[in-house]
């Protein structure tokens, strides 16, 4: 299966530019899963509700509208970041878009420093979604921090964990790559570009296979990149005859 | 408080030279915590269950003795391990020495490779002992892999993990910087050096603030090294004035 991410710098506020964006990097390569970085077809340095309810849709939308053609035409699933708008609440909502539309959506669970004046709080629960016969899980940015979360989509047998990012802190990749370590599941993270209101971000999008090896490292730059690899392999939880990563738990101890 | 660590190579089933080289390195150096490696007293490379048991002895046995009267002279506190026989059963402990005797002990939780043909698995809950102010958690080696295990010793508020090692395998080192990160606790982490019955170890001990820095980072030489910091910063769990790293937790999400 090929999976891959695209990275680039979003224009804050321009969807139409970014959707075309998007679409411009996605057509440039054959893929079967592509993640892009969270908020990336609005940009992220939202400064009030005011501003972010103005860019925010639901996933009824305009936005879904156009990420699922783009996914139809290229007949893969995309998982994009979007400020989400639903009744009166907003989050920022990992999505995964197949050619016949909506697969799936996650609400970021854990929001970082201002996020928590502007976002509410994710309602969604870790869930899988399954795509040509894998199962997905998804996360938005510091939803790497926790593992629960990831503990949580690997005990329903989570094949890839795939982290829609706008990093502003430096602990993302280090902990993502722990994610699939600990868990034994390919991961891919995404991380944008470019700067925004004063704030930079440096790329270094990767992917992680289930032993914790960088498939793929992304440096600074616009890119797009895949790799063609079986993730089923993330149902191997066996690091070698004796150990198995979900079944050595002791369970019966820790809480 | 001057926390720390001593890596070296024990010398096989030399239970009276190993205990001679925790002697002069803990008295090389004045500190109020040092962890040495696991099973340091005995060497670590068993090959059946009855040479374990000749090493093996209870915590009241001649290497507690010694020890004690180690951390006696030195008015310090020791954390190494050894295999602990109880019963019929034999763990690998990591035991907790202070001036007065005894603190506390850890069986390893999380037997790796062929440990599990020779080892017990441990019974012991996770739990902190408490040291001049602070709280302390033991691991031993594998250990390091479960979030779980360093959670629950987080959650019963951990100012410090300690893990006592021997690392066949890559990722110690990574997973237990994971561990203070996510948990915000400072940590520990002893691997021995040396060759044993075709098993190398590459040392790299390290020490690791409430925020993932490595304070002290050895090489693969015999050292005994400690930093003077103030481990109760591990009760501060804000990241910044929105983060906790405990309180975001959304339990009300995870299982």
């Amino acid at each position: 299966m090929k999976i891959g991410f695209a990275q680039f710098s979003p224009i804050f506020g321009d969807k139409k530019v970014n959707i075309q964006k998007i679409e411009e990097l996605i057509t440039s390569i054959k893929a079967n899963i592509i993640v892009l970085p969270e908020m990336c077809t609005t940009g992220y340095m939202v400064s009030a509700r005011d501003e972010l309810k103005s860019l925010a849709e639901t996933i009824r939308g305009e936005t879904v509208k156009n990420i699922s053609r783009i996914a139809k035409q290229n007949n893969c699933c995309l998982i994009f970041g979007m400020p989400e708008l639903c009744g009166n609440k907003i989050f920022s909502t990992a999505v995964a878009i197949g050619p016949s539309g909506i697969l799936a959506k996650h609400q970021k669970s854990h929001l970082f420093l201002k996020e928590k004046l502007l976002f509410d709080k994710g309602t969604t629960k870790p869930t899988l979604f399954k795509w040509r016969g894998v199962k997905i899980g998804l996360g938005v940015c510091y939803d790497y921090m926790f593992p629960e979360y990831w503990r949580a989509l690997a005990l329903k047998d989570a094949d890839l964990f795939c982290n829609t990012a706008n990093f502003v802190f430096d602990y993302g990749f280090k902990m993502m790559q722990a994610r699939s370590i600990e868990n034994g599941v390919f991961s891919i993270t995404v991380n944008r570009i470019g700067e925004e209101r004063g704030q930079k971000f440096s790329g270094g999008s990767e992917i992680i296979d289930n032993r914790g090896r960088a498939l793929l490292k992304a440096d600074n730059f616009e890119c797009v990149s895949i790799v063609d690899v079986d993730i089923r392999k993330s149902r191997n939880k066996k690091w070698n005859k004796y150990n198995d990563l979900l079944s050595d738990r002791r369970t019966d101890l820790y809480f």
